[in-house]
């Protein structure tokens, strides 16, 4: 397997306070990792790491297989707590002087990049003026232009409104589907990450708690099978008598909540139909990202 | 039918601005309210002006169908911005300087507030040096003292993380099951407001767009049927030539996606099933509040 970025055993203290603690992860090509955990559980410290922002007492960062991270960091773009920008210039001059720095020939890539992330009509409005949503898809413009093959974002969410939310999701999604980008990306909206990530890095207390990938979680947090017929008592008795099945309840919407058996799907679709009832709803659920997490976090209260 | 709040024909300019413009809404007892809009949209300023921090041009609110707001104004609360509190005082030192002000003698409730929130071991830990999470439920726990029948609360789950977007989520759903509380709250989640609110308001330029409650929102966008047999081909077939069902899409997972005659889902099911086909997903799906927020308030870029 090869892998684009490769933390392995980063460790950092601030003080006497270890934030950082012996975390490793591996990353692959077109893959978009959510790092997920409570505040102050070493997040944004990872990523500034990562950026080069601050040294990491021990442990290796690797981009592309080498530890020449200087050279490699042209690869990788990073919006880190605020997205970096001149808020004295408009969003096209933002742009220019990030061209001219990285020396990037093609100047129509800015027109290109301002109207996918909405702002090509801004003219002479300075960034200093824009409001929070603007600087985020301004930013993430700016971590654009270069071409990254790597994006490193700390709650790029954060602060925006709903199209805004939706608006830096579809972008994203765009960026992996059709330049294959690697993403890492912190957000405390789980409910989000799960829409957008192909993997999953939980970190508490500076360690990794789990890596599982989104089809990991959906297995396992596949845990019920939701059953609607046009007769829910004499489907519970078919489910107890011709399936055997005992560990159910029926909701006070007249679903029958399966717990058992979820390998059998067919049989169970089968036998309710073949007694003659009507299904009305058959569907596999279980809980969300944010009940797993809260599993493996623990609840704090 | 009576209402707790109303706000009636609301409107706020500054300078030439019309920041709300025209806003209604009546809020019945034990309602979880989603005030929703873009940023600019004249949420907060419509909060501020229920809680009397900033003045209407014009209209008329009115809590507990008075408009002796003065004296209404002590069975609400409002969490505007910041949660207001005193930074140089711990938790219990602010909450007691709430009972002392509003004249609330029993102090057991302090201690049953702080347990609520999560904050009753922080001890001499003075409030500045709390995280945003920690002061949002301090805040909370402050707003709940006086034992408010209304709750306004404008973004309070903004910059927690899942912890406590998880603990403020299932408190408020707690005060509204136990105690009844009519609450106003205002978020950029939508899919986190999609699980707390039983109605909503969007609002858009300081006007009213839609108020819809979540059983008329789950109506309008059950808009498909997600089915899944053991044979794709021979279903599609059946449902084409016994049913005349022709708006339908088949996915990359192999589900039949069905677009119409959704209200007759016993005889799609049955039909199915008569032709020996074994159902393994059946289930009325839709968009969500987020595509339909998005259709109504129409998308930017």
């Amino acid at each position: 397997m090869e892998y684009v970025m490769e933390l392995d055993q980063l460790s950092k203290s601030y003080g006497r306070k270890k934030v950082v603690d012996g975390f490793s992860l591996k990353m692959e090509k077109g893959h978009v990792y959510g790092l997920i955990g409570p505040n102050g559980a070493g997040k944004t410290t990872v990523m500034k790491m990562m950026a080069g922002l601050t040294g990491a007492d021990s442990g290796k960062i690797r981009f592309f297989g080498s530890e020449n991270l200087d050279k490699m960091r042209d690869r990788v773009s990073f919006i880190i707590e605020e997205p970096y920008m001149d808020l004295s210039m408009t969003a096209r001059q933002n742009m220019e002087y990030i061209r001219r720095l990285r020396g990037i020939p093609d100047q129509g890539r800015i027109d290109e990049l301002l109207a996918f992330v909405g702002l090509e009509n801004t003219g002479k409005k300075i960034a200093g003026q824009f409001s929070l949503g603007m600087r985020q898809r301004l930013g993430l413009a700016m971590s654009m232009l270069p071409g990254p093959e790597i994006m490193v974002l700390d709650e790029p969410i954060n602060g925006l409104d709903p199209e805004g939310i939706i608006d830096i999701r579809n972008m994203l999604m765009e960026l992996v589907r059709t330049r294959k980008v690697t993403i890492l990306i912190s957000s405390h909206i789980l409910k989000e990450l799960s829409e957008l990530c192909t993997d999953y890095a939980i970190i508490r207390e500076g360690k990794l708690v789990e890596e599982l990938s989104h089809e990991e979680l959906l297995q396992k947090t596949h845990t019920r099978l939701a059953l609607q017929t046009d007769d829910v008592t004499r489907t519970a008795t078919v489910i107890e008598e011709k399936l055997n099945i005992h560990d159910y309840k029926i909701t006070h919407d007249n679903e029958i909540m399966i717990y058992e058996r979820l390998d059998e799907l067919k049989k169970i679709s089968k036998t309710v139909t073949d007694q003659g009832l009507i299904i009305t709803r058959f569907n596999l659920e279980g809980e969300s990202l944010e009940e797993y997490y809260i599993g493996k976090v623990g609840e704090k209260s």
